[in-house]
C-alpha cells in the first residue's frame, strides 16, 4: 500500500506539471534558444489562425443550398453556435429533398420491374438510389457535426494552425469543382435538348426534353409541366450531391492533411538534431491529437467517403463501358448528327460524352489522391524518428515509432477500406478487369447478330 | 545459483499477490476513489451476471431440435453438467440425421453422374453436401463443447459480465432468423405446389409436389409416400441447418463481442487519465483473457464459420446468377403464371425468388458484419493506449500496445481467412467478378442459339 | 575506455556461462523440481533421437533411384559422410536424366511450332519443361545439401528431438504417395493401351500404344522399339519427379514442423506460470535456432517448392478444365467405350480421369496444408507469450514477442510467395476464376460450331 | 529547470562524442582486435572507392545522347559540378525531343479519333504517349538530380564502398541491354522493309517502308523524305527511351543494393558474436543512412520506375495477345512469306516477333527482380538481429529490429506500389488473367465470322 501511496504523490505532481505544460511550451522556444541544434521554428506574427470553421465555410454553405448537412450556425465563428436542430427549416428542406430522392428511386425501381433489365436501364436506378443514400449519410453526419466541430475547435485552441493557404485551397477547389459540374450539367442539358428535338418533334421543346431525359418517370406517369420542373430539380440536386460529396471529402482531407503537416513540419526541422525528451513528448502528443482528429472525423464522414468512392467506381465503369462500346460519337436512336442543330453543329452528345468522361475520371482520381494524402502525411514522421541520434533516443521516441508504425491513420469507407495510395491502384485494376469482362460480355452478341443478318441477305439475293 | 534462489523468493511472493488479486480488485475502486482522475465505473447492483449458458440457451435448444450440437445438459445452469455422451439419444438422433444427409448427397451424386452437368443440376448436389458437412462440423464441435463451456464459465467467474442486453439480443435474433427462414421455406413450398399442379396434373397433389421438388431422388427411385415424407423432412432439416449455422455464428459473435466490449468500456473511461500501473495490468489481463476466449471459441467453431461463409458465398452467386439470367419471374417450363393459381395469383415463384434473394443476401451480410465486430472490438483499445499520458506510461501499457497491434483477434474460417470488415468487401468483389464472368458465359450461347434458328426460317421461306 | 573494458569482462564471463549452458539445461529440471509451478517436462528415457538423416532416409533413397538429389552418403548415420561428388555415378545418372528431359521438352517445342497451338497441345510441353526444371532444381539443391545436413546435425546435437513418430510419418507418407502415383500411372497406361487398340488396329499393340501416348515425339521421328522404351522410361521418370517433388516438400515440412513443435510443447506447458528469465532465454534461443533452420532449408529447397506449387496449380487447372469440358467419360476420337475392352469394360479412360483428378487435387491440397503447418507452428508461441504474468515479464519475453510477430517463418516458393494457410485460399480462388474464364472461352466456339452445321443440313435437305 | 540543465550538459558531451566518432570508427578495428569474437573485417587496401558518379557514368552518357536526364557535369568526378542549367544545350535538346514525342502522340490521337478503335490501333498511341511521359519524368528527375548526387556523395564520404564489381556490373548491363535493343530494332526494321516491299511495290523502298511503319502519321500527312527521316528518328528515340528507362532502373537498383549489401556484409560477419553496443550503433546508423538514400533516390526516380513497370505490363500484355492470336508467323495482309525475300527467306516477321517477345519478357522480369533486390537486401539484417546473444542485446539492437521490421525499404512506382518479389507474382497473375479474358474476347467473334462464311458457300453451291 505504501508503494501505491507514493505513486499517488507522483501522480499529483505530474498533474501539476500537466497544468503547467502550456506555460512550459510557450517558454520552450525561449530556453531552447541558446543551444546550437534547436528546431528553428519560424517566427509567427499574430495572424488569425486557420480554423476549421473558416476554411470550410464556403463549401458547407454551398452544400446547404442543396439541402446537405442541415446544421444551424455554420457561418458563425463560435463553434458553440453550431447546432443540429430538428425543427430548423434546414432540416425540413433536407427531409423533403430526401423524400424527393426516394420518390425518384422508387419510380426507377418500378420502371425497372416493368421494362426489364439492361445495363443502360440500371444506370438511373443506381444513380438515384446512391444519391438518396448519400443524402441520408449527410443527414446522419449533420447530427454528429456539432460535437465534431467542438472537438476540432478544442484541438485548434491547444495547438493553433497558421496554414494560411488552407482556406484559399478549399475555396478554389470548391469553385473549380462546382463550375465544372455546372458546365457538365449544362452540356448534358444541351445534348438532351438536341436529342429531344430529333426524337420528339411533335411536342413542345420542353416536354420533349423532359420525356427524353426521364423515361423512367414519364413512361409511368402522364406529363405535366409542374411534374417536369420538379423532376428536373430533383435530378439537378442528385447531380449536385454527387459532385458535392467528392468536394466535401476533398476539403475534409485538406484540413486533416494540414493538421498532420503542421506536426511533420516541426519534426522535419528536428531531423538528426539532439533534442530533449520534452520536445519528443510534445510532438508525440501533437501527433496523437492529430490522429485522434482523423479518427473522429472518419467516424462522422466515413459513410460519405464510402458513397463517394462507390459512386465514382460504378460510374467510371459504366461511362467507360458506354464509351468503348458506342464510340464517343454515340449510337443512340436519337442521334442529332444527321440534322445538325444550330448551336454545336450536332456534336453536342460527343462533346458532352468526352467532357463528362474526362471530368468524371479526373475528379475520381483527385478525390482518391487527396484523401490518400491524409495517410501519406501520417507516415512522414517515421524516417525522422529512425534518425534520432542514440543519445537523444528515449522512451518517448520509442512510443512515437510504435504509434506511427502500428497505427493506420487514414480516412475510410465505412471501415471497409482505408483510403491509401495503393487503394487507387487496386481500384484501377478492378476497373480494367471489369471493363474487359463487360466489354467482352456485350461484344460477341453483337457479332453474332451481324452473322445472322448476313446469310439472310445472301440467300435472299439469288 | 544464489541469484536464482533469490528469484524464487520473489516468485513465491508474487504468487501470494496473485492469490490476493481478487480482493485487491474488489477493493480497488475503494482506494482509488479519493483521486480526481479515477475511472468512473458505474455502480453495479447485484444483478445476476449474463452467462454464456443463459444467453445461448434458446438458440442451442432450437438447434438440438434439429439434431445439431448433441450435448447433454445444455439447459443446466451449472457448466459442469454439460457433457458429450456418445450413448445419449441426442447423439443417436444426430448420427441418424447425418446418415440421412449423406444419403441425400449420394443420391445427388448418382443423379449427377447419370444426367450430366448443368449449373442448375449442381445446386442441389452442393446444397446437400454442404449441409452434410455442416452437420459433421456441429457434431465435432459438440465433442469439444463441454471443455469450452467450462473454460468460458471459469473466465466468467473471474470477471463477470453484466451486459443484460446480451441474452435479449441472442433470443430476438434467434426468433427473427428462424421466423424468416420458416417464411421462406413456406413460400418455397407454395411455389413448388403451384408449379407441380401445372407440371404433374395427372398425379395427386402431394406426389406431384414431391416429384417436382426432388427430381434428383425420384428420377432414380420409385415414388412412395413414406419416402416422400422422409425426403421432405431431410430437405427441411438441410434448410434449417443452413439458417442455423448462420444464427449460431451470430450468437457466438454477440457473446465474444460483449466480452471484449466489457474491457473496452473500462478503457474508454480511462482515456487520457493518470492511472497507476495496476489498472493497466488488470485491464491488460482482462483483455488477454477475452482474446484467449476468442481463440478457444474459434478453435471449436471455425469449421462452422467456414461452412457458413462458403455456403453463403456459393448460394448468393447461384441465386443472383439465376435471377439475372431468368429475370425474377422465372422462366422454367412449369411456370404457373399462365394458369393463375388461386392463392397468390400465379406469382408464387416470383415472390419466393425475390424474398429468398433478399433474405439470403441480408442474412449473409449480417453474419459477416456481426462476426467482424469481434475483430473491430479487439482494436478499440489502441487509440486509448496511444493516449496514455507520458508519466502514466509503463511497461504494462507497452505490453498492451504490443499485444493489440501484434495479435489478430477474430473468428476465422478453419484459419484460412479471418472474419474482418475488409473480408466482406473482398467477398463482394469476388461475387461481382464471378457474376460478370458467369453471366457472360451463358449469354453468348443463348444468342448463338437464336442465330441458328433464324437462317432456317428464312431459307425455308422462299 | 574503462567502461568498455568492464564490458569485455562481462562478455568473457557470459561466454563461460554459454559454455556451461548445456550442463545447466540438463540440470535445470533438477533444480526447478521443488517449485510448484515448474514446467513438467516428460521424463525422457534414453532413446535414440529422431535425426533428420534417419527420418528422410527412405524418401531420399527413393528419389535417388530416379536420379534426383545425387548426393553421396545419404544412408550414412554420420552427416560428415554426406558429400556432393561431381564424379560419382549418381551425378552422371542425374546429368543423363536431365539431358533426357531436355530432349523430351525440345521435341515438344519443335512439335508445338509445327502443329500449332491448342490447349491440349500445350500440356505435354509444360509437363516436360517443368519436370526438366524440377530436375535441375534438385541437382542444385544437391550441391547445397551436405552443408545443410551438417547444419541440421549441429542443431540436433544442441537440442535433440525425440519425436519418434516423425520417421514413421515420413515413411508412411512416402509409401502412400508413391503407391498411389504408381496406381495412377498404371491406370494411365491401361487407358492408353485401350485407346491405342482402337485407334491403331493395324500396328502391334506396343507400337500403337507408344504412338498414341507420345504423338509429339513420333509425329516427327520414325518409330523404333528402342526409342519407344527410352521415351516411355523418360515419361515414367517425369511422372515420378512430379510426385516426388510434392513428397519431398511434405517430408521436409514434417521435419521442420516437428522442430518447431518441440519448442512449442515446452512453451505450452509454461503457459501462465512464473518462470525465471533463464527459461525464456533458452526457449527463445531454441525457437531462434528452429527458425534459422527453416530459413536455411528454405534457401535450399525453395526452388523445388516453387516448381511443386506451380506444377500443381497448372495441372489442376488443365485437368479440371478438360473434365468440365468433355465430361468424365472422355470425348476423344479414340474412345474405347464403343468396343468394350476385356479388362475394365471400356471404362479405362473414365476411371483414370476420375482417379487422376481426385489424386491430383488431394495431393495438391495435402502439400499446401502440410507445408503451411511450418508457418502455423511458428505462430503458436504468441498467445503463450502474451500470457506471461507481469512479474515474470522480462526483456527476453519482449524479444521473443518481437521476433514471433516480426518474423515470417515459412517455406517459400523462390521467395515469391510464402506458404501459409491463406495461400491455399487464394490459389483456390485463382483456380475458380481461371476455370470460369477458360470454360467460357471454349464454350461459345462449340455452340457456334454447332450453329454452322445445322444450316448446312437444313439447306441441303430441300 | 535544473534537471534540464543537466541534460544539456549531457547533450554537449555527446555532441563532442559525435564529432569524435569518425576517429573512433577508424580506431575501432584496432582496439577491438585483442578480443576473440570480433568481426573479421577484410583488410582493405587503399583502392579508390566505387562512387555513384563513376558507376553510372557510361549509362547516363548513353541516356544523354538520346536527350534524357539533361544534367551538366555528369562526367565530372566532383559532385559539385553536377548542375541542372535551363539554358544548356542538353536542356534545349531535351525540350525539342519532348515536343517531338508530343507531336507523335497527338498525331496518333488524331488518327485514333478518325479511324476508330481497335486494339492494334491503340498500341502506337500508348507507345508514344508513354514515351512522351517518360521523357517528362526524366526531365523532372534531372532537376532534382544535382541535389541527389550531392547527398549521395556526402553519404559515400562518411562510409565509402569498395565494391569494385559495381561499375563493371553497370557497364556490362548497359552494353547488353542496349545491344539487344539495337538488335531488336534492326530486326524490326528488316521485318518492316520486307513487308513494305510486298505491300507498297509501286513506291520507292524507303517511302514504302515509312508509309508501312507509320500509318498513323502518313494517313493524315503527305509523304516527304524529310518528314520520314524525322519520324523515324523520333520512333528510334521512343524505342531507346523505353529500353533506357528499364536500364536506368536496373543500374540505380544495383547501386542501392550495393550500399545495403555493404552494411549486411558487416552484419553477417557479426552473427552470433558478442559485440559492444558501439558496433550495433554504428551499424544501425549505416543502415539508417542506406535506407535514407533509398528513400531519397525513390523520391527522384519513382516516376521513371512507374512508367517502366506500366510500359512493360502493357506491352507484355499486348505482345502476348498478338502472338497468341495470330501465331508467331504473323497473319497480316503484308506477309512476306509468299514471296521469300532474299535476306531471311521471308521469316523476318516471325524471327522479329519471337525475339521481340522473349527480349521484352526477359527485360521486364530482369527489371522487376533486380529492383526487388533493394527490398530483399533491406531485410537481410533481421535474422542476424534476432540472433544477438542475450548479454549483447541492448537498446540499439532493439531500435535496429524495430526499424528493419517497421520500415518498408524499396523502390516504388510513384508510391502506388513498392517493388518487391511478391509484386512480380501479382503482376504475372494479372497478365495471365488479362490474357485469358482478352483472348476470349476476340476468339468468339472470329469463330462467328467463320460461321457466316460457311453457309454462304454451301448455299451458293447448289
Amino acid at each position: 500500500m505504501i508503494v501505491l501511496k507514493r505513486k499517488e504523490v507522483t501522480i499529483i505532481q505530474l498533474e501539476n506539471k500537466e497544468m503547467r505544460k502550456k506555460h512550459v511550451r510557450k517558454n520552450m522556444s525561449a530556453w531552447m534558444s541558446p543551444h546550437t541544434n534547436r528546431v528553428h521554428v519560424k517566427k509567427k506574427t499574430w495572424r488569425t489562425p486557420a480554423t476549421f470553421q473558416k476554411s470550410l465555410k464556403v463549401t458547407l454553405v454551398m452544400g446547404q443550398i442543396f439541402s446537405l448537412l442541415p446544421v444551424v450556425g455554420i457561418c458563425s465563428d463560435d463553434p458553440m453556435n453550431v447546432r443540429f436542430v430538428y425543427t430548423s427549416w434546414k432540416c425540413f428542406y433536407s427531409t423533403f429533398s430526401i423524400l424527393g430522392q426516394i420518390y425518384m428511386a422508387l419510380m426507377c425501381v418500378y420502371n425497372f420491374s416493368l421494362f426489364l433489365t439492361s445495363l443502360n436501364n440500371v444506370a438511373p436506378l443506381i444513380f438515384y438510389t446512391t444519391s438518396c443514400i448519400t443524402m441520408i449519410m449527410f443527414y446522419d453526419a449533420a447530427r454528429a457535426w456539432p460535437t465534431l466541430v467542438q472537438h476540432i475547435a478544442h484541438t485548434e485552441l491547444i495547438d493553433p494552425n497558421y496554414d494560411k493557404k488552407l482556406t484559399i485551397k478549399c475555396n478554389i477547389t470548391c469553385a473549380v469543382v462546382l463550375t465544372l459540374a455546372l458546365l457538365e450539367h449544362t452540356l448534358s442539358l444541351l445534348s438532351k435538348f438536341a436529342a429531344a428535338s430529333v426524337c420528339y418533334p411533335d411536342e413542345s421543346v420542353y416536354e420533349g426534353f423532359i420525356k427524353h431525359s426521364f423515361p423512367s418517370i414519364f413512361q409511368v406517369l402522364p406529363y405535366s409541366t409542374a411534374l417536369g420542373v420538379l423532376t428536373q430539380f430533383l435530378h439537378f440536386q442528385s447531380t449536385f450531391i454527387w459532385n458535392f460529396s467528392d468536394l466535401f471529402v476533398i476539403c475534409m482531407s485538406y484540413y486533416l492533411t494540414s493538421r498532420l503537416e503542421h506536426v511533420n513540419e516541426r519534426l522535419l526541422e528536428a531531423q538528426g538534431k539532439y533534442l530533449p525528451e520534452t520536445f519528443w513528448r510534445t510532438t508525440r502528443e501533437d501527433y496523437c491529437r492529430a490522429t485522434k482528429l482523423v479518427r473522429k472525423v472518419d467516424d462522422v464522414i466515413s459513410g460519405i467517403v464510402f458513397m463517394s468512392f462507390a459512386n465514382n467506381l460504378i460510374f467510371v465503369c459504366l461511362q467507360l463501358f458506354n464509351t468503348l462500346e458506342d464510340g464517343i460519337k454515340g449510337k443512340g436512336e436519337c442521334s442529332s448528327r444527321t440534322k445538325g442543330t444550330p448551336l454545336l453543329g450536332g456534336y453536342e452528345a460527343a462533346i458532352y460524352f468526352v467532357f463528362s468522361l474526362i471530368f468524371l475520371i479526373s475528379r475520381s482520381v483527385a478525390v482518391s489522391l487527396i484523401a490518400a494524402q491524409v495517410n501519406t502525411a501520417s507516415e512522414v514522421p517515421v524516417p525522422v524518428l529512425y534518425d534520432v541520434p542514440s543519445p537523444a533516443y528515449c522512451v518517448e521516441v520509442q512510443r512515437f515509432i510504435d504509434q506511427v508504425n502500428g497505427d493506420n491513420v487514414a480516412l475510410s469507407g465505412l471501415k471497409f477500406f482505408s483510403v491509401t495510395r495503393s487503394l487507387l491502384l487496386s481500384v484501377a485494376g478492378t476497373i480494367v478487369t471489369y471493363e474487359l469482362v463487360m466489354f467482352q460480355f456485350n461484344s460477341p452478341s453483337t457479332t453474332s447478330t451481324t452473322s445472322t443478318v448476313q446469310p439472310n441477305t445472301t440467300t435472299i439475293a439469288p
